[in-house]
């Protein structure tokens, strides 16, 4: 894995570390893994190192990719689907609408 | 942005596109939006569209780069430190321990 980690390297590598496991939890029960691990974030953004706060948010990324490699997503595809043409309010690339406050 | 694309492709398009309003929200407020997507995440797992459960993915990977870009935290540098020698618990790339389950 290098500097330039794509989306896709992401899914893949979690693919190949978990899929066994990831399959058999199935999508619900993969969810309350994220949100523990969302829990996680939470603490460390509160009161965590910068090392802390750095691995949960790989945590979530990872169980993120986990749900969307059991649910047959692409994130690669869903993000240029949804931000590609820029802010999906106003479609400028520096957001000038309110849809994100 | 192409099939190619790096997670600090995706932190830099969101600071591009929203980091004037992210910077003026601060960590909490945005953590509240993440949770927003994370809960029209959970809906759309249970009885979205695969169009409209790809688009929720891409608004928590959004939001979560949102967060990482406001908490200065560098989500490439974060899952390779993370994942990139393998398995957190057993070290392996084809994971044989417990500690996902």
């Amino acid at each position: 894995m290098t500097d330039s980690m794509t989306l896709r390297d992401l899914q893949n590598l979690i693919e190949t570390m978990y899929s066994a496991k990831d399959v058999q939890r199935g999508t619900a029960g993969t969810f309350m893994w994220l949100m523990e691990e969302i829990g996680e974030l939470a603490a460390a953004l509160r009161e965590g190192t910068p090392e802390e706060l750095a691995a949960e948010f790989a945590d979530v990324l990872a169980w993120l990719a986990t749900i969307a490699n059991v649910a047959d997503i692409d994130l690669t595809q869903a993000v240029h689907d949804k931000y590609g043409g820029g802010c999906p309010g106003c479609q400028a690339m520096v957001c000038v609408c309110n849809v994100k406050p």
